[in-house]
């Protein structure tokens, strides 16, 4: 379809073009796109997730602007696009957890809560009075028995677009040069790979989506969710690990 | 009509063209002509269900996006078209069977489920504020008394499509390449297929529905709905099914 | 009026045209043209329901799409147009049906039926937010006692259209060809004719909105309301009452 | 105005055209002009209401669409426009007169419906989301203390039209050819009418709408309320008045 | 503003327009000049109310279309324009002022109803989904303890335009012919007029709004709120009115 | 922005214009300057309000259409612009003030008063469903211990503007001609002006708002809120207070 | 994009343009850029806020047009932009912080009071029927055990933007002429300033804003939280301020 065409479908949310598409949901991608890109890699124990982290002004505290979310326990998130509009998912993923704790006295499944978020993303695609989540999501965690660790713990990763259509991955990167990052751990990746490899991965894919020759410690955030819970790593240990995936800025 | 007088009147779920026509729907049902195809056979004993689940990147994990769905102990769907679409569709579907079960002890038949989530769906087309689901389903079932396993059992197999309308078929496809595919089936059909035929037949059509000469066993899904309840192939089911068909990837 | 002006008054289904006319109505009248002739002769014990049913594909299960439906005792209603709408009004009828059985303890009244269905039809053409249903009905029935049969039974056959219009007919058809159909009725109605006759004369009615020469069994839905219940016939009857009637494909 | 400056304010319920007119309840007016003519002359011991109710089949059964309506004990209406609208008008009044009995134990008065129903039919032309009933109706009775018929009974005639306001009558008519039908109740009306007198002048006045020399019975409905209730004219009855009249079909 | 340009703002109740103005209200004042007069004099001891009562048609019973309205004790109203939005307004006087007896057990004063009033009005043209009322209204009453008559009363009189503006006259006319009816007024009004000096004024300012040389009795009505309540004149009083006046017709 | 570009953003209450304007909020202060002036002056013991009160014809009663009103107490208020809105504002602070009189049994001040009206406002101009209120507000009185009189009395004035900002002022003036009124406050403010100073200033300001040489008595409202409460002045102390500010018209 | 194209994208509030952006999001940020500046400097015992106060009339009382707000306890925040939007802003997150200490007898923390406002800021972003707030906040304050002060308070400082999108501070500015600021700040900012050397460099950077060469002390804003609450200077202090920071007004 011509442009002028195009708009006459593509500015309400509840409407199909002709060709069966929904462009409001597909401008909602674009946003994501526009964002800074965020990485996911799930490893033999655990999940890492990696964020572009570069701040546009030297006067924003470090981490200010979060891009990956302690969501509950062994669960956590990584938002890339509209940032007001992916706090608030990661809101909703947070109060599902709770809920999940407080009725069951037990921690939500990845798989679960993924689904639950994408329900949520997918009503704004059809309900009228609200447009789209511009906001991706990727969903890491251990499932498991808390309360018992060490047994059947298994690692997940999921992403959620907005379309609010969940995805279980190995691996796989959204946000601003996703492509390039997804390239590069369709090169790279074993699902055999141990934490180490995992968080060389994952910033090795991040590092293939900017321009410069690599990341400062304070460019980049960096958690892993595995058997022990969710954790951020700190400036000392991402420049450890920048140096170790060798794409510490020079 | 041409397209300038069409655009009147395709733009709002709520109003008739001149001609009679709802045009958004139709535009929904093109959305299922833009998803991947899934096929359903019914034959003497069961239902087969498969679906093209080949994957945009090898990183994605096997089954992640669904297209074969459990629904509720002997009764199963399959989704086509818009994908979260289709994943709330069914979530209504797994509703109404547990309710149904809650309330009366015993599992939901499969037309009584099919014509529920037809209404659902209508209602989409008519109420304001919503659009139709960009989603067609096949739902699939035995009935008869769960609990006297042997006696009665009916397999069926009902198609809703994004008007809300039920229909009962011996089998049929839905999704992207859905006419080569039933062209096959009414090539190919007999009544009184066992399991094996059920199933060689519903791969071969689908194997209609695709360029290549075949799949390979992580391209496809297939699920059999029986009076044993609803199961899913294992990748080595699915290899041997292929093989059995004649349509594995060279 | 023309084409550009009539545009300007069709879209929404709240208003008049400066003619008075509401086209959104007249446009869901279309859709009723846009569906196969259904047939419905009154005689002297009970009512006659033909339905040109045939499908466009063999895999489809014979009755699959409904347009002959058991309402509640002695009570049928035939459908024509857009299928999803006709469930949902033939839904409506069975709720009300029920409604009145449990409130009184005896089944509803052909009449009062045929009003209640046509109110919830004219509050689609004039409630917001909401279109007018696409689907046309006749509801034939026997009134009387039902637990005293034989006594007092009446034959009735009402139309409801989609402006939400009861009317009662001797004999009439909805649908497509259905003015084909009604010249036929008006030239061979006779209001004493006996149930062969009523058959004979509503399935002569039905042949007449088609090109060809006559139905296969499988191609009609035949149903009778009279005293003793609401019946559809059998492939067997079916073929028979086609013969009688002379309208048996060759 | 002008036809094109003219749209500008009649597609919306809720405004003003800046000469401060309601365009949307003149075009439902025109819609009860489209209909066929209802007339009411008010008599000394009653009121008569008279209907075109010719059909445009011989297969309706006579009376199916129903012009004139029993309300409640001495109390009728008769519709002329959008049929399903006037349904739902008269509907309104039934329920109205039910309520009313329930409360007080008492039959509404014809004045206090009559304000009831246009108040009822003024809102659907303020109030968003609804258009205006497309309906005109007359509203004939007779007060007085039911229990204690022959003291103080006065028959009254009201109109109610599409903007919801009521009026009183000594005699009157609505529909298509109104105007002919009043100016010859202009002529002829005499308030101290006897009984046959109001039938023969209604049935005048009918006649002086429609191009026919005259009406079969079953051409038209003919309705008395007066001390004894509301009654309908049979078939025999209605072949005498026109007769009388002198407006029967040669 | 030019026509082209003014249509950009006219249309919906809830926008200003750049220069600050508010159509749609200003639309509804022109359908109160659509309508014909009513004039309100406040004389020493009462207000007269005067409307022209013309009817189109002689077979409208008398006094049919109601401009004077008993809204309360000693409180009356008068209405010009559109007559069903006028109904509506002195509905919701009534209605107030009956509250108010039986919150208080004391009649509502004058201006505190009028204020009521012009909320009720107000907030049609300030609300979304309904529109400004297309009538005014003239409040007049007589204030003061109704239980010791003669102490203290207060003939007020007030008027409530389509804005929902309330303002207290000595005298004033609203609809068609109301700028001749109020010159007629300023040049005659002297506050100390007596109740046939403000009849004759009322009566003379009505005659002033029309073509004609005077007005029969029955083209008028005439009302009067003083300590004795409010009163309508009969016909034998109206003709002696219209003869004192000086404007009855030849 | 040139005229055709502005209106793409103008019409809805709910959007911005690209340079980040709200021009229905400025269209409503449109209609406070389409209206008369009002002026407050705060002296060193209270506050004077003078308003602008010619009315377009000698019928209307003196003070009729209340520009100043008693609020609370100590505290009144003056309003310019649409006078329908006007009154609902000046309602709403009313109630306001009652509720807190109710709930904490003392008088509300003038700040907390001032800014409840704001918030009011503001939501007219962001909440759907509703457009601005086309009237500007000066708020007027004496913050202190009203049951101990004479300890800590502050005089304070505020203006609420269409957009639902309060602000507080020496002096000001609001409505037509307010920027020439503003000009003689600048020039002629003493913050230690006593009660006649201050009313002389206020009518001295008013007076430049109009192109007559002064005001008669009846063509102004002066009210004063001061430590003794919120008082009008009668037409002998206008007469005299225009004396004194030398505006009377000769 | 260019101007006609971003027309069709810009006007409702919730639609994304192609490009994956939400234009009235921007737009409300102009509005911000529209209003005069404010500035936040963390030091190392508190916060110093910093506003351009300047009024446009000397009849303003200082300080009428509040952009510093003490918000609670040792909590404040400063406003950018449409000043009614900023007002209800600080309003929400005073509730906000009330409820908090009445449900937990303790002060809200800085952060979470700042996500809140983002949340509520942001839903208006995406809800239907309303628009975004056009305000910018910074909210400032010290967390710690406000009943063993001294013991672990930590300022902080952020900002929320009409996009609902917190972030955090060492030092920032929003308003007319931020750019400015900020760069002054990146140039100037030292993490360990004490609490003169933060206020010089808040107006310092306050002063880049603007063309004149420096304030007067009526013309600015300052105030501080740190352990001891929050505290605004008075006018002397506002002077000393200002000739420290070597921008006071010659």
């Amino acid at each position: 379809m011509n442009g002028s065409d195009r708009q006459a479908y593509d500015r309400g949310v509840s409407v199909f073009s002709p060709d069966g598409r929904l462009y409001q949901v597909e401008y909602a991608r674009e946003a994501v796109r526009n964002g800074t890109a965020v990485v996911g890699v799930r490893g033999a124990d655990g999940v890492v997730l990696a964020a572009d982290a570069r701040t546009p002004s030297p006067l924003l505290v470090d981490g200010s602007v979060e891009k990956l979310h302690d969501v509950d326990g062994r669960l956590g998130a990584a938002t890339a696009g509209h940032v007001a509009d992916g706090r608030r998912v990661v809101d909703f993923a947070r109060r599902r957890a709770q809920t999940e704790r407080l009725r069951y006295d037990q921690p939500v499944g990845v798989e679960p809560l993924a689904t639950a978020v994408a329900d949520h993303v997918q009503e704004a695609t059809q309900a009228g009075g609200t447009r789209p989540f511009g906001a991706g999501l990727l969903v890491a965690g251990v499932d498991g028995n808390a309360r018992a660790a060490g047994t059947g713990e298994r690692p997940r990763l999921f992403e959620v677009d907005p379309s609010g259509s969940p995805s279980e991955w190995h691996a796989t990167a959204i946000g601003g040069g996703a492509d390039a990052a997804r390239e590069h751990l369709e090169r790279e990746y074993d699902p055999d790979v141990g934490p180490l490899g995992a968080r060389n991965l994952a910033l090795g894919a991040l590092a293939a989506t900017i321009d410069a020759d690599g990341f400062a410690p304070s460019d980049v955030a960096v958690a892993v969710a595995d058997a022990d819970g969710y954790r951020s790593l700190d400036a000392g240990e991402r420049a450890s690990a920048l140096d170790e995936a060798g794409v510490r800025a020079s």
